[in-house]
């Protein structure tokens, strides 16, 4: 049977001196028709090719681990190939730390749809800490996230080189890493089981988030994010309390209470949940009234080690100098100096990367509801943050 | 109880003459102690704002739908809600199609763990496809999509202004809807119920799909970036399914199949699949030859439909000119000229918009495995890629 | 003399399967310090390089160009080279039209200062056309521009590869070479010279332009760009003559002339030009009234041209295929179906691109003052869109 | 008379949540027609406007600057101008320092040409560093530039909002500017006058520059930058002084001379200019060695202050805090803390940006040929860098 005809096409592409990949130049072409026989049909006959391993390229995903990505591509599969061309893939700024949001896509309905408690629904937070504890989990880069009502903020530090990091690939990964986990934790939190003693909940359509990436140029941005953030929780969920404890329990429509609540400062609506309703608001739970942080703890790891060294470089995923008022004056000096004259990105060996991974995920992941506000919190984990510059 | 001290903080912005938030000019602040009592608990005590309506903006997510966001934001919740200029949404550029491919990550461990039959998995691409299904239920925006392995393209048409086109909302939307479902569907897939007859297989942990945006600005490079995909579905099932040929039946070892296959042309696989293991490869399901498209089918909508007018429109997404046949010539004449010389993307009134959101909704998603590098399949549906513009 | 201190520095680099340049894993360095002698100045001490050669890359700029730039820098200079990792170039998105304009900054200060005429100085004009010509003939990838004022938008085709596409050589470019040839061609056009029979004014200080790009998806709206900007001269100069004619001889004050015209239809400034200042604005000038268009007018070049060959190319600047009326039917077929179903950018070869610009450069570069808003002018010009794809 | 037909047209924009400006939601035209009489020339007839003044935006450039831009432009003054969506403006990170590179385009070319001398000659590089001067005088953003051959690099301060950070204006702005007094000043330095000494050069065409932003996120960054250019000042003018004295003085041809510096180290280069030559390469003028530093001083400007909360100002054009050593100590604790928690840009009152701006405008612009890759010279001009956030 002959009816599969070779087709050579051959993509000489050329690296540019700014490190992209120029165009193809030329687009060779040569097909031969077998004459007798029918015409094939398309794409069995169409495209061949003559090794599929010089072809193969990145983009080929074989499930079979076995077969390595050729270094250098010199064949495209076909003359359609030129299309990824057109893909421009979008690196965030270097030495920046990267902080992904995600956010519910129209969580009103689906906290309706699935008759959520009103103004919060614990096992509906403890499933958003739980999915972000699995990404934290799944991305060892994370060294902590913030999260609130349906939005999760996740930090990488600015010495991350994930994905390059690509914007798309950061994105998307930590979004889809996070829908996955939600939708598959869901029965664990609204199973109707003992730990949570109450009525099983099943999910009747997954809900979907998107995500944003924001960099910041130095650590105070990020501590001012964050801050943003719990303010934000803070007001919206004095708001939430006082809004919901008038339609519930003071017998107001949502419009009379909206009403009511126009215009009054925090303390009036301390004022009216504490006069009207019994309620002092700071004996509120502090996950609805601070959030919730979810962070990588080294501090746990220390307490297992014994060696000292391993200590220093586990508290911080930034490099650590830890050792500097053991040494010798003069290389002390000379270290100072050259901080203040370079600020080269920290970047590790292999060997270094590969063993702070395996600690990273080592490190026992955490959740707490402090405040992130004040410098306390920071100062207690400084690994969070790295170093400044 | 007078622990809570307002704070009002104004955050002044100018929109510039380019469209863009400037800089807050001014951030003032006064904050007047309490001198008696004990110091309250931040962040309780620290802010607090005059009118919570009036702070609110589109990034407070109130799970209440009769509070509509204000239209000018003309105060900030705190003094740290400056992090948010950080932000730069970059929309892609108007006029060109957007396609969003997805991938799975790290599926080589996944397909392993969860044991996927070699090399292709029935019950895996039809959940992939379900999945692929319910994203186009979910966005009605997406016309068509194309499948195969783990990666699916999702095309949106050149005049979509969903998120008006801002790339993160849409690369996250899309791959974090099809995530959710990918997991809420696995058990109707894996679930070892009569439907698929094979053994349960219960999901041991949700995978997760990056994802990314590419931009084509003319129908023919949408139709060519469709047309790789679908032969690099060729080059591969056909490497693999000669690949698994040799090593499940032919009893050689990875390393040998992978050496058997080297420097081969597609003729040889055929000839290695017909003359050692009696199987030829045309006879392979389509699904694993030619991939499966989704999209949306307006036929068989125009057949429930009796307007004909409503009918044109269904028969294009992108702007139908239904009554022109009933204008008057001069008027004809007229359209045409506008059409040679400007190029406007077609926007439609908002009732437009809605009408024709609902009709994609009505739209019958269907999944096909057809060839779909030749004309045949676009010209038969050609509401899918719009007009050429 | 050993106040030479030899340092080695090694930058292994890795190009990402993306095609990005990975950020330098290793900073290898050695430092051997001389202990005798004083302390060597800097920089000529601390820095010294095996081979200049090998260490050159492309931003080396030596002026002599007998030094070809090495295909692969291995080395850094520098530990500090890394720093040029933070530039993130940005390709505009390939198969579109870019469309380059300048403005003059600050325009309004800078024809105060050199006297310009109201409501046109004619020799300002005329020094802003040979610019862009000038500027055409430097860059030969522009076909054509459209000036008005004290702006210029310069259109590359859409198979346009000038810098790799790079917005940002492209921006700076264009704007340094027009700015360039103002100033240095200003004494031209206002020297006082019998050519333009006017006193001499002397240039008191370089004006300067910004510059943006914007890309154009469909040759419709790239024909929309350009009538969009004639309108604006139309709009804008019959405003600024009636204006001026109310100053200048109606006696008016600026505020009194603006005040007479707002809320003025074009139908009543031209009542107000043709009753009160016999004025008939249809007689103005047509520079005045169309602004100018720039641009490279291949027909001349062809009426020297024996060969029909060449002059088939040269009448499009996007690919002729000039040898496809000499081939068999069947063969066009085939090429014919093909145009149809792909929509590969046309590249060339390196010789066809070599050809094209060297007839680009003997292209006669005209200025004419013509309607670009209707059909005619891009009909019998058709090289200067190029193909429609 | 009444060939000029009024047209309508409304375009109705809606500012997105994002702050983008959103695609026309509708285009309303009614267009009437007279019946009667010759068919009107285009554009004069096919356009009109209601008021002028209304439809007038920012893009509209009329040379008389009592015309105020309107706030809200609510008409788009043709069906055209969506064209204009499609720009889409690039701010630059915020709070990051942005450089900017210039570089100067076929400049081996251009020295040739104009018979610069070899390796360097004194007058062009005098003009380099007149032209980086007038630009600094022209924008009094700009802090520092550091020049060599033909390229310049200026530094804008982290808190800079020039052109709201817009890169393309930020590039096409600076270069711009360069080129013009580069062009403007050539007759100064190559005119043959007495300053100079030398014959006089007239400039045969004008040069150009492309350029290039780049972002650093941290002072160290900076820093860095900076180190590297002047790194490789030292390297290239080293083995270009070596590479000329062999050619010129040696008799060496440019392929000898190349050769022989193969593989050289920079001792070996010393050593070669020194033994064969007589020349100590420490003695070759500096403005050769090290590259040139413009900027501006402020140090001058404070001798002349009396004030002295004036002169602690002067000192940075980062926020300088003077008067907090004379607060009270409750007030200093808390501005302490609140620099602990938060790391807001510093945005000034317009007063004070008007201020600083003429300030800057009196400061003199020096320029030297110093080491800038040690600590000195940064420590001693503190207002440089800014403060280090």
């Amino acid at each position: 049977m002959a009816d599969i005809i070779p087709l050579t096409i051959r993509c000489h592409r050329a690296i540019s001196r700014s490190n992209h990949i120029l165009l193809p130049i030329t687009l060779i072409h040569h097909m031969t028709h077998t004459t007798t026989g029918p015409t094939p049909p398309s794409p069995t006959t169409t495209i061949t090719t003559r090794n599929y391993h010089q072809n193969n390229n990145h983009h080929n995903h074989n499930h079979h681990n076995h077969n390595p990505p050729p270094t250098k591509p010199t064949m495209a599969n076909s003359k359609y190939e030129y299309t990824r061309n057109f893909e421009t893939p979008h690196p965030l700024l270097l030495n920046t730390y990267i902080i992904l949001r995600l956010d519910g896509r129209s969580f009103t309905n689906f906290t309706q749809t699935h008759n959520f408690q009103k103004p919060n629904d614990p096992r509906a937070l403890h499933l958003m800490n739980a999915s972000a504890t699995a990404t934290l989990r799944t991305l060892p880069d994370i060294t902590v996230a913030f999260g609130v009502s349906d939005e999760f903020s996740f930090l990488l530090p600015r010495e991350c080189a994930l994905f390059d990091r690509r914007e798309d690939k950061l994105i998307s990964t930590v979004v889809s890493t996070f829908t996955g986990w939600y939708v598959f934790l869901w029965p664990k939190y609204f199973g109707g089981g003992e730990g949570e003693g109450e009525e099983e909940k099943p999910l009747l359509a997954p809900p979907s988030f998107d995500c944003r990436a924001v960099c910041y140029p130095s650590m105070g941005n990020v501590r001012d994010y964050f801050a943003w953030r719990q303010v934000d929780t803070h007001i919206n969920n004095l708001y939430n309390t006082a809004f919901w404890a008038l339609v519930l329990k003071g017998g107001l429509s949502r419009r009379e209470a909206d009403a009511e609540l126009r215009g009054t400062f925090s303390a009036d609506k301390n004022e009216i949940l504490f006069s009207r309703f019994g309620i002092n608001y700071n004996n509120e739970p502090e996950m609805y009234r601070k959030g919730s942080v979810v962070y990588r703890d080294y501090r746990t790891l220390e307490d297992e080690d014994e060696d000292a060294t391993a200590k220093a470089t586990a508290t911080a995923t930034a490099p650590a100098e830890p050792s500097t008022s053991t040494e010798p004056p003069e290389r002390n000096e000379q270290r100072e100096e050259e901080q203040q004259t370079t600020a080269v990105p920290k970047f590790k060996s292999k060997t270094q990367r590969e063993k702070e991974k395996k600690r990273a995920r080592k490190a026992k992941i955490v959740t707490e509801h402090v405040d992130i506000i004040g410098d306390e919190f920071w100062k207690e984990r400084p690994w969070l943050l790295g170093s400044g510059n």
